[in-house]
Protein backbone atom coordinates (compact mmCIF):
# COMPACT_ATOMS: atom_id res chain seq x y z
CA UNK A 1 0.00 0.00 0.00
CA UNK A 2 1.78 3.35 1.29
CA UNK A 3 2.52 5.75 -1.70
CA UNK A 4 1.66 3.29 -4.19
CA UNK A 5 -2.01 3.48 -2.94
CA UNK A 6 -1.88 7.20 -4.55
CA UNK A 7 -4.12 6.66 -8.01
CA UNK A 8 -4.10 9.82 -10.03
CA UNK A 9 -6.25 11.62 -12.32
CA UNK A 10 -3.88 12.50 -14.73
CA UNK A 11 -3.77 8.59 -16.38
CA UNK A 12 -7.60 9.09 -16.59
CA UNK A 13 -7.74 12.46 -17.68
CA UNK A 14 -5.46 11.37 -20.44
CA UNK A 15 -6.97 8.08 -21.47
CA UNK A 16 -10.22 10.17 -22.16
CA UNK A 17 -8.55 12.77 -24.12
CA UNK A 18 -6.77 10.42 -26.42
CA UNK A 19 -9.93 8.85 -27.07
CA UNK A 20 -11.74 11.96 -27.63
CA UNK A 21 -8.81 13.13 -30.30
CA UNK A 22 -9.31 10.10 -32.27
CA UNK A 23 -12.67 9.96 -32.16
CA UNK A 24 -12.58 14.01 -33.78
CA UNK A 25 -9.67 13.24 -35.98
CA UNK A 26 -11.96 10.51 -37.24
CA UNK A 27 -14.94 12.38 -37.82
CA UNK A 28 -13.57 15.46 -39.12
CA UNK A 29 -15.76 17.30 -36.89
CA UNK A 30 -15.42 20.49 -35.33
CA UNK A 31 -17.64 20.89 -31.65
CA UNK A 32 -17.24 23.94 -30.28
CA UNK A 33 -17.92 25.18 -26.07
CA UNK A 34 -18.63 28.45 -25.18
CA UNK A 35 -17.71 29.08 -21.27
CA UNK A 36 -19.92 32.84 -19.84
CA UNK A 37 -17.78 34.36 -17.52
CA UNK A 38 -18.76 37.30 -15.20
CA UNK A 39 -15.85 38.91 -13.95
CA UNK A 40 -12.33 37.68 -13.32
CA UNK A 41 -12.53 34.98 -10.41
CA UNK A 42 -9.48 33.71 -9.69
CA UNK A 43 -11.59 30.05 -9.59
CA UNK A 44 -13.11 31.07 -13.05
CA UNK A 45 -9.56 32.38 -14.67
CA UNK A 46 -8.01 28.85 -13.30
CA UNK A 47 -10.78 26.34 -14.30
CA UNK A 48 -11.31 28.30 -17.85
CA UNK A 49 -7.36 27.80 -18.25
CA UNK A 50 -7.53 23.85 -17.50
CA UNK A 51 -10.46 23.72 -19.90
CA UNK A 52 -9.47 26.19 -22.84
CA UNK A 53 -5.96 23.52 -22.88
CA UNK A 54 -7.65 20.87 -22.61
CA UNK A 55 -10.21 21.02 -24.98
CA UNK A 56 -8.09 22.96 -27.62
CA UNK A 57 -5.53 19.63 -27.36
CA UNK A 58 -8.72 17.96 -28.09
CA UNK A 59 -9.83 19.63 -31.19
CA UNK A 60 -12.72 21.18 -29.61
CA UNK A 61 -12.91 25.13 -29.90
CA UNK A 62 -13.64 27.34 -27.13
CA UNK A 63 -15.14 30.34 -27.09
CA UNK A 64 -15.37 32.55 -23.36
CA UNK A 65 -18.18 35.41 -23.17
CA UNK A 66 -16.97 37.51 -20.67
CA UNK A 67 -19.65 39.89 -19.32
CA UNK A 68 -19.05 42.56 -16.79
CA UNK A 69 -19.15 42.07 -13.13
CA UNK A 70 -22.40 43.90 -12.88
CA UNK A 71 -24.34 42.51 -15.89
CA UNK A 72 -27.75 42.33 -15.26
CA UNK A 73 -29.61 39.47 -15.47
CA UNK A 74 -31.54 40.25 -18.19
CA UNK A 75 -28.03 40.68 -20.07
CA UNK A 76 -27.31 37.56 -18.69
CA UNK A 77 -30.20 35.62 -20.25
CA UNK A 78 -30.17 37.42 -23.29
CA UNK A 79 -26.83 35.89 -24.22
CA UNK A 80 -27.44 32.65 -23.02
CA UNK A 81 -30.23 32.29 -25.74
CA UNK A 82 -28.01 33.67 -28.32
CA UNK A 83 -25.75 30.87 -27.40
CA UNK A 84 -28.76 28.18 -26.79
CA UNK A 85 -29.83 29.71 -30.63
CA UNK A 86 -26.27 29.72 -31.97
CA UNK A 87 -25.84 26.64 -34.13
CA UNK A 88 -22.13 26.39 -33.96
CA UNK A 89 -22.78 26.04 -30.12
CA UNK A 90 -22.87 22.61 -28.99
CA UNK A 91 -21.63 23.24 -25.62
CA UNK A 92 -22.34 25.67 -22.67
CA UNK A 93 -20.76 25.76 -19.40
CA UNK A 94 -21.69 29.30 -16.98
CA UNK A 95 -19.57 29.60 -14.18
CA UNK A 96 -20.70 29.24 -10.98
CA UNK A 97 -21.14 30.14 -8.28
CA UNK A 98 -22.74 33.60 -9.90
CA UNK A 99 -22.90 37.00 -8.47
CA UNK A 100 -25.17 37.63 -5.48
CA UNK A 101 -27.43 39.91 -8.17
CA UNK A 102 -27.76 36.98 -10.49
CA UNK A 103 -30.23 34.70 -9.60
CA UNK A 104 -29.38 31.32 -10.16
CA UNK A 105 -32.64 30.01 -9.45
CA UNK A 106 -33.89 31.62 -12.56
CA UNK A 107 -30.96 31.89 -14.70
CA UNK A 108 -30.74 27.79 -14.59
CA UNK A 109 -33.71 26.99 -16.34
CA UNK A 110 -32.95 29.20 -19.05
CA UNK A 111 -29.97 26.97 -20.54
CA UNK A 112 -30.79 24.48 -23.42
CA UNK A 113 -31.05 21.25 -21.41
CA UNK A 114 -29.34 20.10 -24.94
CA UNK A 115 -26.12 22.29 -24.96
CA UNK A 116 -25.81 21.79 -21.06
CA UNK A 117 -22.46 19.75 -20.63
CA UNK A 118 -22.01 20.66 -16.89
CA UNK A 119 -25.78 20.05 -15.61
CA UNK A 120 -26.64 23.77 -14.74
CA UNK A 121 -30.40 23.11 -15.97
CA UNK A 122 -32.56 20.76 -13.30
CA UNK A 123 -33.62 18.70 -15.98
CA UNK A 124 -30.00 17.51 -16.21
CA UNK A 125 -30.22 16.90 -12.67
CA UNK A 126 -33.73 14.92 -12.89
CA UNK A 127 -32.24 12.71 -16.01
CA UNK A 128 -28.98 11.68 -13.59
CA UNK A 129 -31.92 10.53 -11.07
CA UNK A 130 -33.67 8.78 -13.82
CA UNK A 131 -30.62 7.18 -15.80
CA UNK A 132 -31.64 8.59 -18.69
CA UNK A 133 -28.17 8.89 -20.89
CA UNK A 134 -29.62 11.51 -23.18
CA UNK A 135 -28.67 13.99 -20.41
CA UNK A 136 -25.55 15.44 -19.12
CA UNK A 137 -24.31 14.79 -15.33
CA UNK A 138 -22.31 17.68 -13.60
CA UNK A 139 -18.25 16.71 -14.12
CA UNK A 140 -16.91 15.99 -11.23
CA UNK A 141 -19.24 13.82 -10.06
CA UNK A 142 -19.19 12.30 -13.21
CA UNK A 143 -15.13 12.57 -13.01
CA UNK A 144 -15.48 10.15 -9.76
CA UNK A 145 -17.19 7.18 -11.57
CA UNK A 146 -14.25 7.75 -14.43
CA UNK A 147 -11.54 7.43 -11.99
CA UNK A 148 -13.17 4.59 -10.17
CA UNK A 149 -13.69 2.80 -13.26
CA UNK A 150 -10.39 3.65 -14.90
CA UNK A 151 -8.63 1.89 -11.61
CA UNK A 152 -10.61 -1.50 -11.87
CA UNK A 153 -12.93 -0.75 -8.78
CA UNK A 154 -16.44 -2.86 -8.84
CA UNK A 155 -19.07 -0.89 -8.07
CA UNK A 156 -21.94 -3.27 -8.32
CA UNK A 157 -23.01 -4.50 -5.02
CA UNK A 158 -20.41 -2.69 -3.32
CA UNK A 159 -21.03 -0.68 -0.08
CA UNK A 160 -20.24 2.90 -0.99
CA UNK A 161 -20.46 5.81 1.39
CA UNK A 162 -20.85 9.29 0.36
CA UNK A 163 -19.57 12.62 2.50
CA UNK A 164 -21.81 15.21 1.38
CA UNK A 165 -25.48 15.69 0.19
CA UNK A 166 -24.48 18.84 -2.24
CA UNK A 167 -26.29 19.49 -5.34
CA UNK A 168 -22.93 19.82 -7.14
CA UNK A 169 -21.21 16.65 -6.01
CA UNK A 170 -22.65 14.54 -3.45
CA UNK A 171 -26.21 13.83 -4.25
CA UNK A 172 -25.84 13.57 -8.11
CA UNK A 173 -22.78 11.45 -7.32
CA UNK A 174 -24.92 9.23 -5.34
CA UNK A 175 -27.36 8.69 -8.35
CA UNK A 176 -24.57 7.84 -10.75
CA UNK A 177 -23.29 4.99 -8.35
CA UNK A 178 -26.71 4.02 -7.74
CA UNK A 179 -26.87 3.75 -11.79
CA UNK A 180 -23.67 1.71 -11.53
CA UNK A 181 -25.44 -1.02 -8.97
CA UNK A 182 -23.88 0.37 -6.03
CA UNK A 183 -25.31 0.70 -2.79
CA UNK A 184 -25.42 3.48 -1.66
CA UNK A 185 -25.57 5.79 1.75
CA UNK A 186 -25.80 9.33 1.66
CA UNK A 187 -24.20 10.88 4.53
CA UNK A 188 -24.06 15.11 5.82
CA UNK A 189 -23.65 16.88 8.90
CA UNK A 190 -26.31 15.12 10.32
CA UNK A 191 -25.36 11.91 10.54
CA UNK A 192 -25.13 10.43 13.66
CA UNK A 193 -21.64 8.15 14.27
CA UNK A 194 -20.23 9.41 10.84
CA UNK A 195 -16.80 7.60 11.60
CA UNK A 196 -18.13 4.45 11.61
CA UNK A 197 -20.97 4.93 8.91
CA UNK A 198 -17.71 5.60 6.91
CA UNK A 199 -15.39 2.34 8.66
CA UNK A 200 -17.90 0.07 6.77
CA UNK A 201 -17.90 1.16 3.56
CA UNK A 202 -16.01 -0.68 0.55
CA UNK A 203 -15.47 2.61 -1.16
CA UNK A 204 -15.78 6.45 0.70
CA UNK A 205 -16.33 9.53 -1.56
CA UNK A 206 -15.62 12.43 0.63
CA UNK A 207 -17.35 15.75 -0.69
CA UNK A 208 -17.64 17.87 2.62
CA UNK A 209 -15.75 21.17 1.74
CA UNK A 210 -13.47 20.71 5.29
CA UNK A 211 -9.83 20.32 5.06
CA UNK A 212 -8.41 16.57 6.23
CA UNK A 213 -11.58 16.21 7.81
CA UNK A 214 -12.00 12.39 7.32
CA UNK A 215 -8.54 10.76 9.40
CA UNK A 216 -8.18 7.10 9.69
CA UNK A 217 -10.63 6.23 12.24
CA UNK A 218 -13.04 7.09 9.02
CA UNK A 219 -11.61 4.34 6.68
CA UNK A 220 -11.74 0.59 6.88
CA UNK A 221 -8.59 -1.54 6.25
CA UNK A 222 -8.54 -1.94 2.22
CA UNK A 223 -11.30 0.66 1.17
CA UNK A 224 -11.21 3.22 -1.83
CA UNK A 225 -11.31 6.63 -1.36
CA UNK A 226 -12.07 9.09 -3.45
CA UNK A 227 -11.50 12.95 -1.96
CA UNK A 228 -13.40 15.74 -3.91
CA UNK A 229 -12.88 18.29 -1.35
CA UNK A 230 -10.52 20.81 -2.33
CA UNK A 231 -9.69 23.43 0.69
CA UNK A 232 -6.85 24.99 1.89
CA UNK A 233 -5.03 23.80 5.01
CA UNK A 234 -3.44 26.07 8.17
CA UNK A 235 -0.11 26.12 6.16
CA UNK A 236 -1.84 27.59 3.15
CA UNK A 237 -1.43 24.16 1.10
CA UNK A 238 -4.00 23.10 -1.47
CA UNK A 239 -5.84 19.81 0.46
CA UNK A 240 -8.81 17.68 0.72
CA UNK A 241 -11.95 16.62 2.66
CA UNK A 242 -8.79 13.54 3.57
CA UNK A 243 -6.29 13.51 5.97
CA UNK A 244 -3.98 12.00 3.06
CA UNK A 245 -1.29 10.84 5.36
CA UNK A 246 -2.66 9.38 7.94
CA UNK A 247 -5.00 6.85 5.68
CA UNK A 248 -2.54 6.09 3.20
CA UNK A 249 -1.50 2.61 5.36
CA UNK A 250 -4.97 1.90 5.31
CA UNK A 251 -6.41 2.07 2.28
CA UNK A 252 -5.69 0.12 -0.79
CA UNK A 253 -6.73 3.50 -3.23
CA UNK A 254 -6.94 7.02 -2.86
CA UNK A 255 -7.48 9.81 -5.45
CA UNK A 256 -4.44 13.00 -4.17
CA UNK A 257 -5.57 16.56 -3.90
CA UNK A 258 -4.52 18.72 -5.65
CA UNK A 259 -3.76 15.74 -8.59
CA UNK A 260 -7.04 13.66 -8.05
CA UNK A 261 -10.55 14.12 -9.09
CA UNK A 262 -9.63 17.69 -10.24
CA UNK A 263 -7.56 16.81 -12.87
CA UNK A 264 -10.43 14.64 -14.62
CA UNK A 265 -13.08 16.94 -14.81
CA UNK A 266 -11.87 19.20 -18.12
CA UNK A 267 -11.67 15.92 -19.85
CA UNK A 268 -15.15 14.98 -18.95
CA UNK A 269 -16.65 18.50 -20.03
CA UNK A 270 -14.52 17.70 -23.30
CA UNK A 271 -16.39 14.65 -23.46
CA UNK A 272 -19.69 16.24 -22.87
CA UNK A 273 -18.87 18.67 -25.56
CA UNK A 274 -18.75 16.45 -28.19
CA UNK A 275 -21.69 14.49 -26.44
CA UNK A 276 -23.76 17.24 -27.28
CA UNK A 277 -22.13 17.73 -30.93
CA UNK A 278 -23.72 14.12 -31.19
CA UNK A 279 -26.85 15.12 -29.72
CA UNK A 280 -27.70 17.56 -32.12
CA UNK A 281 -27.88 15.32 -35.36
CA UNK B 1 -44.85 -4.54 20.70
CA UNK B 2 -47.03 -7.01 18.99
CA UNK B 3 -50.02 -5.57 17.65
CA UNK B 4 -49.48 -2.62 19.01
CA UNK B 5 -47.02 -2.12 16.77
CA UNK B 6 -49.18 -1.55 13.77
CA UNK B 7 -48.99 1.92 12.63
CA UNK B 8 -52.07 2.37 10.31
CA UNK B 9 -52.70 4.84 7.73
CA UNK B 10 -56.04 6.17 8.49
CA UNK B 11 -55.73 8.54 11.31
CA UNK B 12 -52.73 10.13 9.35
CA UNK B 13 -55.07 10.32 6.13
CA UNK B 14 -57.88 12.13 8.43
CA UNK B 15 -55.54 14.25 10.19
CA UNK B 16 -54.25 15.69 6.76
CA UNK B 17 -58.26 15.62 5.86
CA UNK B 18 -59.33 17.18 8.69
CA UNK B 19 -56.83 20.24 8.24
CA UNK B 20 -57.54 20.81 4.57
CA UNK B 21 -61.16 20.98 5.50
CA UNK B 22 -60.49 23.64 7.83
CA UNK B 23 -58.42 25.68 5.64
CA UNK B 24 -60.46 25.43 2.20
CA UNK B 25 -63.76 26.30 4.32
CA UNK B 26 -61.87 29.32 6.26
CA UNK B 27 -61.03 30.81 2.80
CA UNK B 28 -64.00 29.96 0.82
CA UNK B 29 -61.93 28.49 -2.14
CA UNK B 30 -62.78 26.01 -4.64
CA UNK B 31 -59.54 24.08 -5.50
CA UNK B 32 -60.16 21.33 -8.03
CA UNK B 33 -58.45 18.50 -9.14
CA UNK B 34 -58.48 17.39 -12.67
CA UNK B 35 -57.97 13.01 -13.50
CA UNK B 36 -57.12 11.98 -16.78
CA UNK B 37 -57.56 8.48 -16.93
CA UNK B 38 -57.31 6.19 -20.30
CA UNK B 39 -59.26 3.45 -20.64
CA UNK B 40 -60.75 1.59 -17.68
CA UNK B 41 -57.97 -0.13 -15.99
CA UNK B 42 -58.93 -1.33 -12.68
CA UNK B 43 -55.94 -0.06 -10.71
CA UNK B 44 -56.79 3.49 -12.12
CA UNK B 45 -60.47 2.94 -11.39
CA UNK B 46 -59.63 1.80 -7.35
CA UNK B 47 -57.19 4.79 -7.00
CA UNK B 48 -59.94 7.19 -8.86
CA UNK B 49 -63.08 6.18 -6.35
CA UNK B 50 -60.71 6.62 -3.76
CA UNK B 51 -59.04 10.34 -4.90
CA UNK B 52 -63.01 11.01 -5.79
CA UNK B 53 -64.25 10.09 -2.43
CA UNK B 54 -61.51 11.81 -0.47
CA UNK B 55 -61.26 15.05 -2.08
CA UNK B 56 -65.22 15.47 -2.37
CA UNK B 57 -65.07 15.01 1.56
CA UNK B 58 -62.60 18.37 1.94
CA UNK B 59 -64.01 20.53 -0.58
CA UNK B 60 -62.10 19.58 -3.58
CA UNK B 61 -63.70 19.47 -6.96
CA UNK B 62 -62.99 16.64 -9.06
CA UNK B 63 -63.14 16.38 -12.66
CA UNK B 64 -62.34 12.95 -14.37
CA UNK B 65 -61.07 12.72 -18.08
CA UNK B 66 -61.50 9.51 -19.46
CA UNK B 67 -60.20 8.71 -23.16
CA UNK B 68 -60.30 5.69 -25.09
CA UNK B 69 -58.04 3.24 -24.97
CA UNK B 70 -56.96 3.96 -28.16
CA UNK B 71 -56.42 7.52 -27.95
CA UNK B 72 -53.55 8.77 -29.97
CA UNK B 73 -50.57 10.50 -28.21
CA UNK B 74 -51.36 13.66 -29.84
CA UNK B 75 -54.99 14.02 -28.51
CA UNK B 76 -53.74 12.73 -25.02
CA UNK B 77 -51.00 15.93 -25.02
CA UNK B 78 -53.36 17.82 -26.52
CA UNK B 79 -56.06 17.30 -23.83
CA UNK B 80 -53.47 17.94 -21.19
CA UNK B 81 -52.23 21.17 -22.95
CA UNK B 82 -55.64 22.30 -22.79
CA UNK B 83 -56.07 21.33 -18.52
CA UNK B 84 -52.70 23.15 -18.05
CA UNK B 85 -54.26 26.39 -19.93
CA UNK B 86 -57.76 25.86 -18.05
CA UNK B 87 -57.84 28.46 -15.13
CA UNK B 88 -60.27 26.88 -13.35
CA UNK B 89 -58.27 23.15 -12.89
CA UNK B 90 -55.48 24.16 -10.11
CA UNK B 91 -54.50 20.10 -10.45
CA UNK B 92 -53.76 17.62 -12.78
CA UNK B 93 -52.94 13.92 -11.75
CA UNK B 94 -51.89 11.31 -15.17
CA UNK B 95 -52.83 7.98 -14.33
CA UNK B 96 -49.35 5.80 -14.87
CA UNK B 97 -48.57 3.67 -16.17
CA UNK B 98 -49.77 5.00 -19.53
CA UNK B 99 -50.62 2.46 -22.34
CA UNK B 100 -47.56 1.64 -23.94
CA UNK B 101 -48.76 3.10 -27.23
CA UNK B 102 -48.25 6.34 -25.60
CA UNK B 103 -44.28 7.53 -24.42
CA UNK B 104 -44.85 8.46 -21.01
CA UNK B 105 -40.89 9.89 -21.70
CA UNK B 106 -42.11 12.32 -24.10
CA UNK B 107 -45.76 13.11 -22.09
CA UNK B 108 -43.94 13.50 -18.64
CA UNK B 109 -43.01 16.88 -20.05
CA UNK B 110 -46.07 18.30 -21.37
CA UNK B 111 -47.91 18.30 -18.29
CA UNK B 112 -47.37 22.10 -16.21
CA UNK B 113 -45.07 22.05 -13.56
CA UNK B 114 -47.66 23.86 -11.59
CA UNK B 115 -50.05 21.58 -11.74
CA UNK B 116 -48.04 18.32 -11.59
CA UNK B 117 -49.45 17.20 -8.67
CA UNK B 118 -48.23 13.82 -8.36
CA UNK B 119 -43.95 14.43 -9.89
CA UNK B 120 -45.13 13.65 -13.25
CA UNK B 121 -42.57 16.21 -14.91
CA UNK B 122 -39.02 15.87 -14.08
CA UNK B 123 -39.19 19.23 -13.35
CA UNK B 124 -40.53 18.38 -10.06
CA UNK B 125 -38.33 15.16 -9.63
CA UNK B 126 -35.84 17.52 -9.84
CA UNK B 127 -37.12 19.58 -7.13
CA UNK B 128 -37.62 16.69 -4.83
CA UNK B 129 -33.35 16.31 -4.99
CA UNK B 130 -33.21 20.31 -4.87
CA UNK B 131 -35.38 19.98 -1.82
CA UNK B 132 -37.06 22.84 -3.53
CA UNK B 133 -40.84 23.95 -1.60
CA UNK B 134 -42.33 25.25 -4.66
CA UNK B 135 -42.16 21.99 -6.06
CA UNK B 136 -44.82 18.29 -5.66
CA UNK B 137 -43.11 15.52 -4.74
CA UNK B 138 -44.88 11.91 -5.28
CA UNK B 139 -47.86 11.47 -3.06
CA UNK B 140 -46.77 7.92 -2.42
CA UNK B 141 -43.30 9.06 -0.94
CA UNK B 142 -44.77 12.11 0.62
CA UNK B 143 -47.20 9.26 2.19
CA UNK B 144 -44.25 7.10 3.94
CA UNK B 145 -42.48 10.68 5.33
CA UNK B 146 -45.61 12.09 7.12
CA UNK B 147 -46.41 8.30 8.09
CA UNK B 148 -43.07 8.45 10.06
CA UNK B 149 -44.17 12.20 11.40
CA UNK B 150 -47.48 11.43 12.56
CA UNK B 151 -46.32 8.90 14.81
CA UNK B 152 -43.33 10.66 15.98
CA UNK B 153 -40.65 8.70 14.55
CA UNK B 154 -37.13 10.84 14.61
CA UNK B 155 -35.87 10.87 10.86
CA UNK B 156 -33.10 13.53 11.66
CA UNK B 157 -29.54 11.48 11.88
CA UNK B 158 -31.01 7.96 11.75
CA UNK B 159 -29.80 5.59 9.63
CA UNK B 160 -32.83 4.72 7.23
CA UNK B 161 -32.49 1.74 4.51
CA UNK B 162 -34.54 2.19 1.45
CA UNK B 163 -34.60 -1.16 -0.70
CA UNK B 164 -35.71 -0.31 -3.87
CA UNK B 165 -34.75 2.28 -6.18
CA UNK B 166 -37.83 3.10 -8.31
CA UNK B 167 -38.31 6.59 -9.91
CA UNK B 168 -41.53 6.21 -8.45
CA UNK B 169 -41.10 5.58 -4.64
CA UNK B 170 -37.56 4.46 -3.76
CA UNK B 171 -35.44 7.41 -5.48
CA UNK B 172 -37.71 10.28 -4.46
CA UNK B 173 -38.28 8.65 -0.63
CA UNK B 174 -34.77 8.62 -0.35
CA UNK B 175 -34.60 12.48 -1.32
CA UNK B 176 -37.26 13.40 1.19
CA UNK B 177 -35.93 11.48 3.76
CA UNK B 178 -32.09 13.09 3.09
CA UNK B 179 -34.09 16.44 3.35
CA UNK B 180 -35.25 15.36 6.73
CA UNK B 181 -31.63 15.23 7.78
CA UNK B 182 -31.74 11.33 8.00
CA UNK B 183 -28.82 8.89 7.16
CA UNK B 184 -29.95 7.07 3.66
CA UNK B 185 -28.77 4.03 2.37
CA UNK B 186 -30.52 3.04 -1.26
CA UNK B 187 -30.48 -0.75 -1.25
CA UNK B 188 -32.03 -2.76 -4.64
CA UNK B 189 -31.71 -6.17 -6.41
CA UNK B 190 -27.44 -5.93 -6.45
CA UNK B 191 -26.78 -5.17 -3.25
CA UNK B 192 -24.89 -7.93 -1.39
CA UNK B 193 -26.27 -8.99 2.12
CA UNK B 194 -29.32 -6.95 1.75
CA UNK B 195 -30.30 -8.82 4.98
CA UNK B 196 -27.81 -6.82 6.97
CA UNK B 197 -27.87 -3.38 5.44
CA UNK B 198 -31.48 -4.06 6.61
CA UNK B 199 -31.10 -4.75 9.67
CA UNK B 200 -28.36 -2.43 11.08
CA UNK B 201 -31.20 0.55 10.20
CA UNK B 202 -33.26 2.38 12.50
CA UNK B 203 -36.57 2.71 10.17
CA UNK B 204 -36.39 0.37 6.60
CA UNK B 205 -38.89 1.65 3.77
CA UNK B 206 -39.57 -1.66 1.86
CA UNK B 207 -40.33 -0.47 -2.30
CA UNK B 208 -39.24 -3.55 -3.84
CA UNK B 209 -42.82 -5.07 -4.86
CA UNK B 210 -42.24 -8.80 -4.13
CA UNK B 211 -44.84 -10.15 -2.00
CA UNK B 212 -43.58 -10.65 1.87
CA UNK B 213 -39.80 -10.56 0.98
CA UNK B 214 -38.73 -8.90 4.23
CA UNK B 215 -38.72 -11.66 6.82
CA UNK B 216 -37.39 -10.91 10.55
CA UNK B 217 -33.94 -11.40 9.42
CA UNK B 218 -34.51 -8.23 7.96
CA UNK B 219 -34.98 -5.69 10.32
CA UNK B 220 -33.18 -5.25 13.97
CA UNK B 221 -34.69 -5.15 16.88
CA UNK B 222 -37.09 -2.08 17.62
CA UNK B 223 -36.87 -1.16 14.29
CA UNK B 224 -39.63 1.20 12.21
CA UNK B 225 -40.52 -0.43 9.14
CA UNK B 226 -42.34 1.33 6.47
CA UNK B 227 -44.02 -1.10 3.80
CA UNK B 228 -44.75 0.54 0.70
CA UNK B 229 -45.35 -2.57 -1.32
CA UNK B 230 -48.84 -3.83 -2.93
CA UNK B 231 -48.41 -7.44 -3.80
CA UNK B 232 -51.17 -10.47 -4.07
CA UNK B 233 -49.44 -13.45 -1.61
CA UNK B 234 -49.96 -16.86 -2.82
CA UNK B 235 -53.29 -16.97 -1.35
CA UNK B 236 -54.90 -14.08 -3.50
CA UNK B 237 -54.60 -11.90 -0.35
CA UNK B 238 -53.33 -7.80 -0.45
CA UNK B 239 -50.00 -8.53 0.86
CA UNK B 240 -46.54 -5.81 1.28
CA UNK B 241 -42.93 -6.10 0.62
CA UNK B 242 -42.78 -6.96 4.54
CA UNK B 243 -44.05 -10.62 6.04
CA UNK B 244 -45.52 -8.36 8.73
CA UNK B 245 -46.70 -11.73 10.89
CA UNK B 246 -43.07 -12.45 10.82
CA UNK B 247 -41.40 -9.45 12.20
CA UNK B 248 -44.42 -7.95 14.42
CA UNK B 249 -42.78 -9.31 17.84
CA UNK B 250 -39.12 -7.60 16.48
CA UNK B 251 -39.89 -3.98 15.47
CA UNK B 252 -41.16 -1.30 17.12
CA UNK B 253 -43.61 0.30 14.74
CA UNK B 254 -44.29 -1.56 11.15
CA UNK B 255 -47.53 0.15 8.89
CA UNK B 256 -49.80 -2.96 7.78
CA UNK B 257 -50.63 -3.58 4.16
CA UNK B 258 -53.72 -2.80 3.10
CA UNK B 259 -54.29 -0.18 5.42
CA UNK B 260 -50.73 1.92 5.58
CA UNK B 261 -49.56 3.79 3.00
CA UNK B 262 -51.99 3.18 0.48
CA UNK B 263 -54.61 5.11 2.68
CA UNK B 264 -52.76 8.00 2.69
CA UNK B 265 -51.63 8.72 -0.73
CA UNK B 266 -55.27 10.62 -1.40
CA UNK B 267 -54.65 12.75 1.37
CA UNK B 268 -51.58 14.12 -0.09
CA UNK B 269 -52.64 14.24 -3.61
CA UNK B 270 -55.65 16.24 -1.47
CA UNK B 271 -53.25 18.59 0.09
CA UNK B 272 -50.99 19.00 -3.18
CA UNK B 273 -54.20 20.12 -5.51
CA UNK B 274 -54.43 22.99 -2.38
CA UNK B 275 -50.68 23.77 -2.58
CA UNK B 276 -51.09 24.15 -6.16
CA UNK B 277 -54.39 26.61 -5.99
CA UNK B 278 -52.00 28.47 -3.44
CA UNK B 279 -49.26 28.75 -6.35
CA UNK B 280 -51.08 30.12 -8.50
CA UNK B 281 -51.74 33.55 -6.79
Amino acid sequence: MSKNALIKGKPVADKISESLIEEIAKSNINPKLSIIRVGEKPDDLSYERGALNRCTKIGIEVEVVVLDENVSQDEYISKLHSLNEDESVDGILCFRPLPKHLDENIIKYEISVKKDVDSFNPLNLAKVVENDQTGFAPCTPTAVVEILKHYGVELKGKNITVVGRSLVVGKPVSMLLLNENATVTICHSKTEDLQDVCRKADIVVAAIGKAKMLDESYVGDGAVVVDVGINVDDEGNLCGDVDTERVLDKVSMITPVPGGVGSVTTSILAKHVLKAYRLKY
